[in-house]
């Protein structure tokens, strides 16, 4: 029976991977690295620098292939679905990488930035590859440090305060509304900086860039006073680098919710 | 300047340890080790077992405090208050800990289950500590693997579904209604099994106890089906063990929201 890990690699920094990260790398034939198709050449070299730390050379495989371009215009309800369709796209690419490049008795993993738990569709896909019956493995997860614990481990505070609650989102959902209920809100996935639209109420931002990488860029304080710092530190970094991966978490001052 | 590591070491498996977090292991002079008054000496020695697996013997020494007891049964605004008062008696003794048994040069190192950023007081201890400015430090943090993504990992789903929202909160909480706004709630801090007041609802619930550990238990499925199950498997559990940690991921199907 073949068998996948789908291995969290952290936040950015190498250091992140667990023990249970590199032993399930050791004990793997042939790596799956998708490129995402934009120009990420950083991310992939990261992820083979990773395999040259900790796996002996020659025992493994790489296997690169092209991720399919998601439609990024959709909104709303229609956002769904060009996921939808884009997932079922992975999903034909993953059945043939499984099938092709993995022996009957091989182990392949797939490498997960952060946790492959939060905002991430490769679990997704192997279900759905499994569903449609093709081709069978067994595959077990290895939890990874997210980007979200990475963020405010460098900010050295926490995610909830007392007793209270947190809620993770996207930009998308922050741009309908700050949500309800809670006073701290992490954003992921967020190109539009929206926390912008908060400006005007007693909000503290931690916001964060390429995490645990050197390039990382840190930011704190009320958004009002952080919104523009960030802002032109967010499009230079942008400008040098092609990419940027960046999260935040908001905190409300619960007497002005 | 003293310095001190606030370092998560994963959720029970030894192996959830970080390549960074073994670092500062490593680079620490004495270790902290509080004890939680109540019986959990099986907590202790796992502690005590990571730094025999990673740190040369005789590199290092252990301190062990005796945390102050927590008044549980205070509940609403009292809550937040007994919270506060157990928080400044610890702070006394973090502050004697830094001040009396870590030499000016040296790295003491506080380890802390799961991750430092999610339902932990040690950085917001040590924040009262410094406030204080009878002792200096530095501090820094290093991410955990928290029992969140090792519960999600183990039943190898997502911790939002795709463009969602996904709240963390605790038992008083969700005993207080079902969290507005979303429909996957990652619960903490639940002695009293608070998601059989929603057995009646569209929600699948995903829990595990001991994750990571050997004494490990999983369950999942619609909350009506897993309840009777979970309440027995945990009975049987706390009894022969004597304590129990667990949490769960509740995902209600959005029709019936």
């Amino acid at each position: 029976m073949r068998k996948i890990h789908v291995i969290g690699i952290g936040a950015g920094d190498p250091d992140q991977l667990t023990l249970q990260a590199v032993k399930a790398l050791r004990s793997t034939d042939v790596f799956f690295l998708l490129d995402k198709g934009e120009v990420k050449a950083d991310l992939t070299q990261l992820r083979r620098d990773m395999l040259a730390a900790h796996v002996p050379e020659g025992s493994y495989r790489v296997v690169e292939a092209r991720d399919p371009e998601r439609d990024r215009t959709a909104g709303g309800a229609a956002y769904s679905h060009a996921v939808g369709d884009w997932r079922s796209a992975r999903a034909d690419i993953y059945e043939r990488l499984i099938a092709e490049e993995l022996g009957e008795d091989e182990c392949g993993a797939f490498l997960v930035w952060g946790d492959p738990s939060l905002y991430d569709s490769t679990l997704g896909i192997l279900e759905e590859v499994l569903e449609r019956g093709a081709v069978a493995f067994a595959y077990e997860v290895v939890p990874g440090i997210s980007s979200v614990s990475a963020l405010v481990a460098r900010h050295r505070t926490g995610l909830n305060r007392v007793a209270r609650p947190v809620q993770i989102t996207t930009g998308r959902r922050l741009a309908e509304g700050f949500p309800g209920g809670v006073d701290d809100v992490v954003v992921m996935l967020d190109a539009h900086q929206t926390f912008r639209k908060y400006a005007d109420q007693d909000i503290d931002i931690y916001w964060g860039a390429y995490l645990g990488t050197p390039d990382e860029i840190l930011v704190s304080g009320p958004i009002a006073e952080a919104a523009p710092r960030i802002e032109q530190l967010r499009a230079e970094a942008r400008e040098r680098k092609g990419w940027i991966m960046d999260t935040y978490l908001l905190r409300r001052n619960p007497e002005d919710a």
